[in-house]
């Protein structure tokens, strides 16, 4: 097979166009110059354009954990009480990172592959009558299973509690669906570079509203690197409290002006129509999805394929086509497999994939299927 | 002036060679594949090789201050008592992690351009009859001020103690100044990536000795992104506990194969022939220099000029050569310029950055030198 094709359909790193890797390749430069302040006065503007907030959306150099991790110790102290989401290895990170810190965790689970129930937060918020529970931690996308949580439910729930904050893993939807922060009164959303933002991994962010501030004035739990009030104050002089990734800042400062010309609406209709294309032609090959219509990830489709290895499909496309699919994690590997088409992933890319995909199901003896059935099926979908 | 052709003579990013840059211009690959595995199984060997040492060099998405965060909260408790060396911005800010986790700090203090005293150091060791003391924080190369501290008296001492762990801050020490980890017995190193390694920010290393994994087990501060005994295990694994930045990492492996080829010895050497060639410039151009011989950082030179303008002279090198030198720091501010010869830096960039401080010495009317002298100076080193 020829070399250096790689087509990249994972939940991330994601593809990075080409004007990111340029940029990526450029000499850096200094970070406590004038040029540079100019990139981190454009870049600030346009996190916030991406995040629909009008508060600040600092820059972290970590991966998507580490900002998670600052989204959840900057504002809490340690014996707060906080509920979280778990359903999916995300959600269930960001409850071993709160226990690491002695919060006082309470999860609310669903199997994975299943949305929360957003009845749930409500039941716990609504009994909470001392205002107890300080935060509500969510995985909007969860990247493990392909599902999305509802997000919009769930936030209106903890704005009726009226004291929790509302702290948002949205690694994998930022930039795929809408998540306007304001409008929706979310406190935290943390995110990660290598997903929605299209380039490559080493960038964390997180946004935080004036109530998140607030209750940072009070908080607890030791910090230092991860301290936001230290990015804040940089961010505001449009420079950064410790050496930032020259060359992903770069990079990230060409990529946010094109997602600003091709427009939030027409981004998140991408992704709708990436993720309808895809499921479309998943169920038209007649392979079980593993996360239903109306929680689908817009980030990743999860295929659970019955008659069928998922590990043997991943296999072929790598192998015949360079395509790279995710596998599952924990104790979905072997049973899944997961289909990205986040970011910097056009109409074309589906057709690619799914043609790719109808060739091993082939090879592998698998005649559930009309061969060409998938194709069709998207194709139905980008021509409507 | 041309654009395009900036010279980085600050003490980081430092110059990238061109094998890096393309390598962080490739399309990123999946971190959880085998040909990924193969990288860091690789690099890791180096990073070992790097450091001198048999024990465990793990990286983290990280700037240099996150990595001597991590350094230090994973081996010790709230309560501990450290010594922390602060003699220039980098040591106070160690001092002030330790206190944000509520660690007893007490400091060991010099002059910022002077070099810590290690018979303070062995005085309060040998005064430790109990034992209290758990960790001895040390930055070598006090990249604020360019004085290099005496690591080798100080680790002495700390030996001696038996109890107290070694943890230095090598950011701008190592790669260019001999630091033998396992030789010297030093518990914990931490670096980053635009120094030493020659490529961008946003890579940070801590290597870790068996006996810094024996507090690890008892250590008491909460962590969990920069908890290094997720990294250790991922490690052993050739694999990362989260998403790594993958174009940093395949850079990494161009610029330590650079540096095996280079050898050690070769590349200290070189550090300290770059920084007597400028020394002995800056002595010849009558500049007075702000460390003394014996404690010379071998990748910053500091320089204090008292009848020239140091901010003058930044500004003629940036508008007229296109050369970027450091200003001063804090207190510093306008009172020093640094000369950066750390990493990617050849004999040559030495007598470019020597005649363009002599172009600006006579632009600002400086009388105080022989026209030449300077580079005349630097010639003598390169020459015998």
């Amino acid at each position: 097979m020829m070399n250096d094709k790689l087509m990249l359909m994972i939940p991330g790193p994601t593809p990075v166009p080409e004007a990111a890797l340029l940029a990526l390749a450029k000499h850096p430069i200094g970070h406590r110059t004038s040029e540079f302040s100019n990139i981190l006065a454009e870049v600030t503007a346009n996190l916030k354009w991406l995040h629909q907030t009008e508060s600040d959306v600092l820059m972290l150099t970590a991966s998507g954990t580490g900002a998670v991790e600052a989204g959840i110790i900057n504002f809490l102290s340690p014996g707060d009480r906080v509920l979280v989401g778990c359903n999916g290895k995300f959600g269930d990170r960001w409850g071993e990172v709160a226990e690491a810190y002695g919060l006082q965790v309470e999860k609310i689970t669903a199997e994975w592959g299943q949305p929360l129930d957003p009845a749930v937060f409500a039941q716990k918020l609504a009994a909470d009558k001392d205002k107890q529970i300080k935060a509500v931690i969510l995985t909007h996308s969860e990247t493990s299973t392909g599902v999305l949580n509802d997000l919009e439910a769930i936030v209106g729930h903890v704005k009726e509690h009226g004291e929790a904050l509302m702290i948002l893993d949205a690694v994998t939807s930022l930039g795929a669906y809408n998540v306007p922060m304001d409008a929706l009164g979310i406190d935290v959303i943390a995110s990660g570079s290598q997903k929605g933002y299209m380039i490559p991994p080493g960038l964390g962010f997180v946004a935080v509203s004036a109530k998140a501030w607030e209750a940072y004035k009070t908080a607890k739990l030791p910090k230092y690197y991860l301290d936001l009030g230290k990015y804040r104050k940089s961010t505001a002089k449009n420079t950064t409290p410790f050496t930032p990734p020259v060359n992903l800042i770069v990079a990230l400062h060409a990529t946010l002006k094109m997602m600003r010309e091709e427009g939030l609406e027409s981004i998140f209709a991408r992704h709708q129509r990436l993720t309808q294309a895809t499921r479309e032609a998943v169920k038209a090959l007649n392979l079980p999805l593993f996360a239903a219509d109306n929680c689908a990830s817009p980030a990743i489709t999860s295929v659970a394929p019955d008659r069928v290895d998922a590990e043997q499909i991943r296999s072929i496309l790598k192998k015949k086509f360079d395509i790279a699919l995710a596998g599952g994690q924990d104790h979905l590997k072997g049973k899944i497999f997961r289909i990205g088409h986040l970011g910097f992933v056009s109409d074309r890319d589906i057709l690619s994939a799914i043609g790719a995909l109808e060739v091993a199901l082939r090879e592998l003896g698998y005649e559930g299927f009309t061969p060409g059935a998938g194709v069709a099926a998207a194709a139905r979908v980008f021509a409507s």
